[in-house]
């Protein structure tokens, strides 16, 4: 498959200012996406994209991650109907992280939750169910 | 060192519905800590934490991570002054990320900008500097 991407600067500063699009996918090919919800700003999930998937996800709107478990391109929403449609996508200094915002149809989470984020850290050993962020 | 966590369950049902914490690092013994502003909601910055560093970061309330480049413990601020109060931590459902609401002193990059996501992805090749969240 044809490179999607430039790759990253050499320079840590040139890659912190560049104004290219010069993702940093870990030894894996993959890169970890934040996904935020759009209006309300809560962190919704955490996942991983491939080159294909990062590039397909631009192209379309659609959140496209890469099921590590599956290991196949995963189209959110495409069985559960729990789309995500993409307002905003950003990356960090070092271009090896995503922020993407969307408009979440239904739940993020597989266990239907809203959030996957849906227990907090209650001390060194416990959690607490506490869905809204 | 004694192990500071119990290990995940090995049923993924269970690890999504316990009240245990019980965090699961990677190959390189390593979580994935998305940071947020707990009064914007922003997010920050994202970052990773070895098993002492979550550790440390739930017992003393100041954000503490694993440096991967310089392969060492880095209490965020110890050298900037810009530190990371937390406010609240939570897992996501298979417990193998964190979310952390922080009070954020000063910038969260290493840029001197807020947030580590300053450039917005415009195309398939071009960013544009968009700093605020």
């Amino acid at each position: 498959m044809a490179k999607s991407f430039s790759p990253p600067l050499f320079s840590e500063t040139e890659q912190n200012n560049t104004k290219e699009l010069r993702p940093r996918f870990n030894a894996a090919g993959l890169i970890t996406v934040i996904t935020q919800d759009a209006s309300t700003n809560e962190v919704l999930m955490l996942a991983w994209m491939n080159e294909q998937a990062l590039a397909k996800t631009i192209k379309t709107g659609k959140a496209t991650y890469w099921s590590r478990s599956r290991k196949k391109l995963w189209v959110k929403g495409a069985t559960s109907g729990n789309t995500q449609q993409v307002v905003e996508m950003r990356v960090d200094c070092d271009q090896d992280a995503i922020l993407m915002k969307v408009n979440q149809t239904g739940g993020a989470c597989h266990t239907h939750r809203q959030s996957c984020f849906y227990r907090e850290i209650a001390g060194q050993r416990l959690l607490k169910e506490s869905e809204t962020g």
